[in-house]
């Protein structure tokens, strides 16, 4: 094993077994693997963006399906025509194919997670749609598997929870948006208007983040040539590991923990002093805020309520104590926190937190698997042995 | 995206917007992106190992079960007694979970490639099974985990296949070892005792084979923390491209098609002549003979008949018309060609070559997780924005 000791000044050629080999920083930090024009964060700059657009821009004047066609295509519909023939495009690609929604119930029932349990759908999903390896495909095949992943996983998504409920899956309406649809899928009721843009607003800033675990294990799976199921399927794994995908209902624990503002103080003093982490606070990314905390505050305080109010009090407290009590640390709210106290007002239960935050981030993946597939170079990096030499003579049993 | 320009000469730091950027070669070749005790491979010599131990004496001269021991826990088994013991361990480990059993019909018509069902039903299985993510559990239960992934494998993989064909699941029986136990479940029949031994064969000789893609996504997605069940399911993904996992059934195809060995030099002549890829031969590591081809030729003429005469006599003839025709090229005989030999004269279809391959290689994907999670920091590289620059004002819909 690694014993953590690689570093940026170990990074040069020390091996005389094998030419040319590399050594970069342990978790590959900093390690540029490809070029794209995907997207970027400026951590520094409390900024990120869609190709070359803001996405807080996007999220805040636009519908999920023209950040979605941006990231597919290259660029936003340019007019209503355009905007209509891609909900026309993606409307049919929604339903569950028949086989994998006969055994949703059972794959419902079976998952402890339901992130886990999308991750069994989506791979049968994708297998029964008929998804086929990326480098056999045209440029328009491959995207058009990339438009039914991202298509089917807001039907899975709610239908697995619905199943686990024990209530019957709703169908998606073609008279809805991808965002208000959503939350029709997730309720069964018709949502009102400000709770549809709401949701819009954290869809669209949730698509994409750079190159993070679950994007760059899309991309290595798809660099082999595989389906777009098999680089999805092995993107939600990986978006469910606890460094990765995070649980923003921990934030709103904290501020379910807390109940009224008055109380903020004293509870959040009490955690700092004896060392526990505030969730919701501080980024890898960031050094300043977060633009999606940033716009995600707005949106709760435009829903308003005594949750919206006291998740900006809390806010300012936490703010304040580790000010007072970890100065220098600069820790900001991040997405985390203001995504919970939104999703909370817009009728999401907790525990469809992640799995929401999974349903947009299904685009970034498969914009990135298209990108991947145009250049046709398995992703195999090396390791170095630091075991035992060999070989070693195999004893018989005694 | 990358241009494919991008060469060991451009690794320096060349960014100036970010502290430490390392650029690498395309496809991560040559870089060393960790240390690890399980294996490697010296293409150049002709060798690879499991351990201190040369990959084919242990194929040669201990049952599977002591090689996934030895990959798991490091050691091989010293006594009778510990033999038995791991026995003990893994037997129960290999039954289908109930309700994963229940869809499994499902999934396996669903399914219209082995392996991408077998992606499914990993999946499912795992998370039915409760495995859980690796940086919430204790060694010895993420090793409990592990065992269940491998022990459940070659289960499904039968089940799926005969499912497809129409024919119920053989339960796994306990008076066989793997070996045996795997030729069981795929046929219902008790294997003959040179099938057993030369399945085992094949099978141990596949469990590793260095830094492949596979066995890193399953490492990239460990190290988010995400469950087992995550991280093979990822790694079933990757070994599905057709750059990775490869088809030993086309090599089979050729020796099917050329049928007697006097046919041989005028269809490979043709072949060559033609430009067409003569599959089964050459390798990107090894530049010398490759090990398994060796060990499973030797296999083959063990079990003898006329398909083992007549691949001996093509690998023959390959290597002396592209001598003759591609003078300098050195192409050798790879894994592929006489592991298509092997299985078929052990009774194995040629649709299940590829997923018995994955049977075995799931032990080494399971190990590497267990050594990954030993060192929780998340694998997460950076991306170079490449794309119009932003931010550009997000346009009003005409």
């Amino acid at each position: 094993m690694s014993t953590g000791e690689s570093t940026a000044s170990s990074r040069n050629a020390t091996s005389a077994t094998s030419a040319g080999v590399v050594e970069v920083p342990r978790g590959l930090k900093g390690v540029v693997v490809t070029e794209t024009g995907i997207g970027d964060v400026r951590g520094s700059e409390g900024f990120y963006h869609y190709r070359q657009y803001s996405a807080v821009d996007l999220a805040t004047r636009r519908p999920v399906e023209d950040a979605w066609r941006l990231l597919i295509d290259g660029a936003l519909p340019a007019s209503a025509s355009q905007r209509q023939a891609f909900a026309d495009e993606v409307r049919p690609l929604r339903a569950i194919p028949a086989a994998t929604a006969a055994v949703a119930p059972a794959i419902a029932q079976a998952a402890g997670q339901p992130l886990n349990g999308f991750r069994s759908a989506l791979s049968m999903a994708a297998e029964e749609h008929g998804c086929r390896p990326v480098y056999d495909l045209t440029p328009a095949q491959r995207r058009a598997d990339a438009l039914f992943a991202a298509a089917v996983t807001p039907t899975i998504l709610t239908a697995l929870h619905r199943l686990r409920a024990g209530h019957d899956p709703v169908s998606p309406r073609d008279d809805l948006d991808y965002a208000a649809n959503y939350l029709w899928m997730l309720t069964g009721q018709e949502p009102a208007g400000q709770h549809a843009r709401a949701i819009r607003r954290y869809l669209i800033s949730t698509i994409d983040h750079g190159f993070n675990a679950s994007t760059f294990t899309a991309r290595v799976i798809a660099s082999t040539g595989a389906d777009m199921g098999a680089c999805i399927t092995g993107a939600i794994g990986a978006l469910s590991g606890p460094l990765h995908g995070g649980a923003p209902s921990r934030a709103l624990d904290l501020l379910t923990e807390i109940g009224e503002a008055s109380r903020a103080r004293a509870v959040i003093e009490d955690k700092v002093t004896r060392g526990e982490r505030i969730m919701g606070f501080g980024h890898a990314v960031y050094t300043t805020t977060d633009p999606r905390s940033e716009m995600l505050k707005e949106t709760a305080l435009d829903l308003g309520g005594p949750l919206a109010e006291l998740a900006v009090a809390v806010e300012q407290t936490v703010v304040d104590v580790l000010a007072e009590l970890k100065p220098g640390r600069h820790l900001y709210a991040n997405v985390e926190y203001y995504a919970g106290v939104v999703m909370a007002l817009c009728g999401v239960p907790p525990e469809m937190f992640t799995p929401t935050f999974a349903s947009s981030r299904v685009i970034g993946w498969s914009a990135n698997v298209l990108e991947q597939a145009g250049d046709p170079k398995i992703i195999r990096p090396s390791a170095r042995y630091a075991g035992p030499p060999p070989p070693q003579p195999v004893p018989d049993l005694s």
